[in-house]
């Protein structure tokens, strides 16, 4: 997501998955290696591990976001996946096909699983599933609102040309996203499915999944329409220096 | 305030609104929501709450500025639409017009109230008027300090050339001011208003508000004058690349 | 300290002087009052304390010096202006000139006495001259270090075409100097005498300022000595963008 | 590790090797001081002195690779130095040499030492050999995973152009690696070494250093691995603005 896409000639989708499984696992190790140092290393205050857990997945994040969307995109994220796809669908350029949402989409929620039982091995904590219930009517109503938000941010800076600063606007806007939602902003499918595997502070019961997987969809349709609506193609495309739109676009 | 700014043809009103709207709920969301989050999870350590609502809205502001700005100039607060009519009212360019600064204020508010509402709603919190007394005479001091402040920091960097870096510089001048002003820094009318709706940690009681919006008026008319003595409009402009400076400026 | 230095032609020296007179006051407001604030806030761990006001300050110092380096150089710091004049004397370009030295310097410690006393009144503190013992031989060499290391950040990144980043550099290593010296880094002249006159956590007591005064004299020769040592005129030449050194320094 | 990287005509080996040390010291400087003044000012809770003391780093060694890169590379670390020059082997230009880096490690474990030392004067802290055993099975883990991912992202933001944000990105990702693995992330044979020559929070016995040595080797042939694999040389170009490719890759 650098000033060089859309590149002018992708890298392989091998190599892209590879990227997607790296920077998703590397993701959730950050969140749940974190989360697990925190809650060892500061055992009184649940607040101070929350900030402990959040800065670490604020300055992580922003870092593989810019490592790997060179190469794939960095989406990391099954929704931001498809909303990738349907928001580049209509557009001149090639964007994000739609035959790459599901492979995309199987590289993140292995590496998020992955992700786990790394950070797991690398606390010498047992493998086990989280027991932490966390689906309640509130917290899924701040999963819609996380996710509309993220989708919000990652495509209305694609659309008005600032697609250089996603990386750390989406490391910021997650840190935030820790505390003004009540579900501590998971946000993202595969993260989620990820965490079942660590039954630490950042696990969640399975029980708690599938609810909130279909909170963080209805977000990502609520952002997408956001998008739609706040910035139209043709909009996007005067707000851009026009000496560097494509003149299939211009036109 | 990203490059393009000032836009060759800016978005229609209606859609600069509810970015307003969109953008100042999300911003009370933000500071109430973590406030919420802080006070229930730190209980023992108001400096540790702070420290948390402070971070969360030092990342969470820097982040919708840098999404909303090139549509409607992520304002969020009245005084900064007034600073950006009087201070633009006499450059070459068309600037913030005076028949838009009501609709953006009444889209600001409304959406301050929106997101003290949803925060509430995310948290399980009842809805209640805030009970927090936050006026006297040192707190209207850096109320007046504060704005002036926020005012100063967006003009002179529109001014020098800087717009680019407002969203990170904003984030983090209000994460600096929640701690150096006894007020933790509203500096600002709309969430102002939108905080009385939140009786929790980021609330203010109805009688402190109106001194509140005096202080914050106070302050903005400083900041004007600071901005309009130390960068007036043609030192602006030996300031900055002159190659960068429309024909009709620079003559 | 953006791309347009040097300036083509610089403000006139009063509104120089304003600039070096706000930018350091408001730099003791931050200092001195996210200090009270958080002594006030967090009273069981000093450590705690120095987190919140080292990052108040890391992000209050960054902006700041966005804010007015355009228009003054934003030295708020005797040491930065002696070092600015003294590594800008021989170079092609007019540099910072040895009349300015006095003056700014005068600016500087009464914009930072004024400082001391404006977050005294914002969080209805007396006025009094500070107790806090703070020289000891290994603080006073804490000083040459913090010292002679801000010397080098800023004129190693003037040195090598990176002026642009120089707030957000000299924002975070403040931040990380707070921690690293026993201390807190002081690194200033201006800032250390204004800091005689707030008897809280930030103060210092009147027979500590010499001793720091004398230490932060000895780091800043050491820092210009390295700046001339390490980035030696042509060699920063030959780093930088040749098409845009003007001609009569690239000759 | 600037745009102007690489540079037409380097800095000469001796100027370079000073920077390795200086570099390499002051960061161990922060490392080891705010890891000292952490645990002295927040005794009762580790989590909180860990915080303190990964934010330091965070922000001192972003500053550090700023200042530096333009002159030496700003490696601070053998196996960085390294993979610099294994990766740096067969493309167009000079690159990295071999013979420059048992220099550059010499310096940079001279520089490392000579940090600790600085830190223990500056808190007035007696010298002495740390006792901290560090070396466990899921530590070494950790630091294969913390050097890996540090190799990672140092070269792939050097293979996809965006070297101007390594600093930012390097500090983040320390920071985050701090928190995210259970060695608290050496990921450096240099500082490694030097962190035996204080025994304080930072400090690490001398007999888990060779263990620790060799799990970072081993972390940073699975780095370059990646790297090779993710960002092969023909990707990279293809991925960059033709227009900024040299003649002689390009072809």
């Amino acid at each position: 997501m650098t000033d060089e896409s859309p590149q002018p000639s992708p890298a392989p989708l091998a190599r892209r998955l590879v990227a997607e499984f790296l920077g998703t696992g590397l993701l959730v190790a950050i969140v749940v290696g974190s989360g697990i140092a925190a809650s060892q290393l500061s055992p009184e205050d649940v607040g101070l591990q929350l900030l402990e857990n959040s800065l670490a997945t604020t300055l992580g994040l922003a870092v593989l976001i810019a490592v790997f969307a060179p190469l794939s995109g960095a989406h990391f994220n099954p929704v931001v996946s498809l909303a990738d796809w349907w928001l580049s669908r209509r557009s001149g350029d090639p964007g994000f096909a739609v035959r790459d949402v599901a492979p995309y989409a199987a590289a993140q929620v292995l590496g998020a699983i992955a992700g786990a039982v790394l950070a797991n091995a690398m606390f010498d904590v047992p493998a086990a599933i989280a027991t932490t219930m966390r689906a309640t009517p509130s917290t899924l109503l701040a999963e819609v609102v996380a996710t509309a938000g993220l989708v919000l941010v990652i495509f209305a800076l694609v659309r008005s040309g600032n697609a250089r600063i996603i990386p750390a606007a989406v490391g910021a806007y997650i840190g935030a996203a820790y505390w003004f939602t009540s579900s501590t902003s998971f946000a993202n499918p595969a993260v989620t499915i990820g965490r079942i595997f660590s039954d630490t502070f950042a696990g969640i019961a399975p029980a708690s999944v599938l609810p909130f997987l279909v909170a963080q969809l209805v977000g990502a349709v609520i952002g997408v329409v956001l998008v739609s609506f706040l910035f139209p193609v043709h909009a996007a495309a005067t707000e851009r220096d026009w000496s560097k739109v494509p003149a299939e676009v211009a036109k």
